[in-house]
């Protein structure tokens, strides 16, 4: 960290944070400038407790200079990581989709939906049995039970399986029946629950809070390595912007700057980004030209009585054609599904 | 709900849709303009399973009337909400002012920033036992021991206590020791906790999500509500914006709009919104005089020291000063402390 | 526009309205639900001046029905319209590449950077020559001389012209020398600026408002439209965002959006957007592969001397480099250069 | 300007940033740690051309120490400026009041508002003759002919009058007839506007830019200062975000904020912040009460007939009313009207 002190920093005023620093056994530089005085940091930062330096007197601003998330950095792990989800691996040399409906609604209707996300090419097959639901009369999903058809469709399709957790009672069922948990944005810095899926050992799909920065976002992903897991992807899905013509904004710059970050994979879900069936093909595409590990779609059997999200799910007919049309995109991007 | 079809949708278009609306046992009234044809659509909207409708042929959009959230709604229980907390009420003929130190650290600290904020005739103390941190290397809090304290610090100064809670498990220590729990920003979409806070029997202020709509926020509220408890206090504290010269970004309207909105009260938390100690007394000023039920205040006794949030604490000094500088809008507001 | 009363508004309030909408000369139509009454109102909305409606007594929201865009609309105008910039056109059957230094420097400067891009193949080159800046010590432009410098290059190596006008004085200087006139997001809604560029007959680029809308950008682009200049395209350039990783956010969904709502064509500019040279590459493909009509990217000599945005510009290397990798994704979007 | 260099750089690329510094005439001053070597540059920061050292290897990113405002600046003038229009002095003693309607309409309408707001206690009229419109079908003012209204009615009620200015020729016609020019939020950012307002000798009020931040809302006040106005009032209006309760946003952060940077007067604008006169008298109180030097506030004769932003505009009755219910707190920020 830096400290910069104001314009004409009295001599007092510039030994006074020097040994506040020292005081916590931490090392300092002093550089005086003409007009400034800079005081380099060297050491564990968290120990100088937050930004409490900012109240001593002269103190203009302090400028951090290494990020405070350490097992997700790319500086110290260059090399891309690979999550393995049952028998699929996540990373650098494949695509991976992950498909099916936003909730869990029958095992007659996940079976139909498991059937046709396998034969278009999906490798995972998501659904919801867990829903987090801004109003309290809305469905809240099968739960246990919901989690149960999953694998028994995963099962009988050759799928992996994955399925958002909401609570610990979520996880504990979880690990039972599924291949992948995921953190759903709400969720995202929900510590307890980062902790917690942490040590169900299974990998996790952390996605982007709503408001979430990148640097948030990889803090929250730290939370879950530091308890020893090491398999974390994460899912950009749209922040919250002014435009309101999509859901979210779907923020793909996000791709390439993960990229340059941190050493984990980064999948794509257009479906709740746009919240709109006819925008995900497009975007699906862009996300892999701009470098994305995968994808998550939304395909349902019956959109139109579909229990939530309808409005955002492709139809298995529309799921297809854009698989196919997906295939010269992955193929330039020298994957494989 | 209102269904908009298409200019010039043909007849069949238009019973289709009302057939199946009618299907889940909902009414419809057909209004047939010169080129758009409306339907209303009377009953429970939670049958019709969100925005579905949208899918079918010449539906160009959805409008709704009615509000999802009931039981905090102005409409349906006019009367302003008073909530109590230990000894004191929060309503619309007090301004409650809780103040403390962002997070409790030892016993010690804590006693004396009590002893403080009383004698500036704060009411309730506040005081951070399970901090909710973006790093998961930063201080994470007291947790049991902190709750205790907190206890033992409103009995010695006759102060009301509330501490946030992040966890079940946290909530279940709470209701031991507290008068109210708070659920902080990060949390107000964690809708297992909501039920949670719901079921504990505490009071509970409710912290408008960083990003949350108003909408949003009244159906967090919805949540502990339909549990059973009716004591929920709003929290406004900031929004995330595009402008950094603040942390947050306070939304003072967001008071007069609450207001018209529903019954619960409103308080305004400047500490956190903006995150810097000498814009805490101008806005807790306008807070007051814009309507609010009582202001949440960071005082620490030797900010520069403070575990967390230290740039936005004030001192005894400046916090005593601002309780006499505020007490002239507090009359004005026909409230008292 | 539909006209929504509150809950049980009486008889008279509704009549009250009607005869409100009807004194403007406009058509009403009720609808009489249980609880609530709609009222449909046919004919020119302009003439009931804004929302006023509003103020009424047991109004209680309004709708929209129709854009209040005409000439762009796609529902009356539903073929995709094409752009003639000297020898090229912009449409849906070509990919345009607008590419170029951010700032015309000096004579020297533009001609190599001219003649490399049109090595690479873009067939427009862009420079500023007017530039509006923060501050206003800031290098602002070349003005004429550079327009004349820009119509030097551009006949040198065959390349037809773009240049930003900021002024009617610019645009009176522009039309002597560019084959295409830029207005800048600071300048959307100038919107004398705007019917000044419809009254110069040349073709106009519409980059999008820092905070616009959707909404906004294209009733910009009706005010141009309705001057008499069909010729506008449109330029996504990233939207202000809390995100702080990328300089905007760039809303590649925008891409779908406009293209269902507009016959106009649409471009990107992934340096502007991002800020960041090594960002510019995968998201120039992603734009292709989700539908753009085209690209602006910043190509600068010695990105390291450029008077103004050097770290988003392209090398000659760089610049080769991606318009190779952009060749398949081209072939797949059916277009050629 | 601080340039901090990535971990472990090799001496001669910290040489070749050295070297680039000053082969602008700027000196430098290293400062080596452990592992980061940090490079100081003492000097005009505008040579440097931006961002471009960015671009060279090693360099990790660059931290502005000054801003790039000059004449705002509170650093360089540190008592607060007053600025005088007509006969009334705005600045830290007075509590300026700015009313009226939002368009002028007729001369008859002005008359009777002007008449109103003056005995109210406004020493103000504000009224539209050129109206910035997002649709080019909207009423867009009765221009010069509006202006000449406004000084008619100024006149008769000793009043000091203000109007918008979107183009030179408003500006031109503006100086013969009213005593202060608004540059609207819309044209915050049109850089040939603000210099053509700094050469018209009138006091200037700069609206924020709905996206603006406070830094660049102070360049575009730098912008006309430096040329040679000095008469400069800033004016917060409410910012976008994605709440869409209220219109905008009112940041009333913003005023301790402006306070602490610039010397200029700030004054608040609550009827176009929300769009919704009750939200407006709550408002109002709260700009007071933080710090505001003055208000601007809509009021018509007839909002339900008004050509623009009825919803927004107080009636005489509520005028006066807000009038009265203000005296106290003008009194306690010790001001007077």
């Amino acid at each position: 960290m830096i400290i910069v002190m104001k314009p004409h920093a009295p001599e007092d005023a510039v030994q006074r944070v020097t040994k506040a620093v020292e005081s916590k056994g931490l090392e300092t530089h002093l550089s005086r400038g003409k007009e400034v005085t800079i005081i380099g940091v060297v050491g564990d930062k968290n120990r100088l407790c937050n930004d409490n330096i900012l109240l001593l007197p002269f103190v203009d601003k302090l400028v951090p200079i290494t990020e405070s998330y350490k097992l997700v950095n790319k500086k110290f792990h260059p090399e891309p990581t690979t999550v393995t989800v049952g028998n699929h691996i996540i990373g650098p040399n494949t695509l991976t989709v992950m498909a099916g409906p936003c909730a869990v609604e029958t095992r007659e209707q996940l079976f139909i939906i498991a059937r046709n996300v396998k034969a278009a090419g999906a490798q995972i097959l998501r659904g919801g049995a867990y829903k987090p639901r801004t109003s309290p009369y809305s469905f809240q999903g099968l739960e246990e039970e919901g989690l149960r058809y999953m694998q028994e469709a995963g099962r009988e399709f050759g799928l992996n399986t994955i399925c958002e957790v909401i609570s610990q009672e979520a996880i504990n069922a979880a690990v039972k029946y599924v291949d992948m948990i995921q953190i759903g944005a709400r969720n995202m810095q929900n510590f307890q629950l980062l902790r917690e899926a942490g040590k169900s050992g299974l990998p996790v799909l952390l996605k982007r809070g709503i408001a979430a920065t990148i640097d948030e976002w990889l803090n929250a992903a730290e939370y879950i390595i530091s308890e020893g897991n090491p398999n974390v992807v994460l899912c950009e899905r749209g922040i919250r912007t002014y435009e309101t013509a999509t859901r979210n904004t779907l923020d793909l710059s996000a791709v390439p700057v993960i990229r340059s970050k941190t050493h984990l994979p980064i999948i794509v879900d257009p479906s709740h980004a746009t919240g709109v069936y006819s925008y995900v093909p497009p975007l699906a595409k862009a996300a892999v030209a701009c470098g994305a590990d995968g994808l998550m779609i939304e395909v349902h059997n019956d959109p139109e009585h579909a229990l939530s999200d309808g409005p955002q799910s492709l139809t298995f007919d529309r799921f297809d054609r854009l698989m196919e049309d997906l295939n010269p995109y992955i193929q330039l991007s020298e994957r494989t599904l």
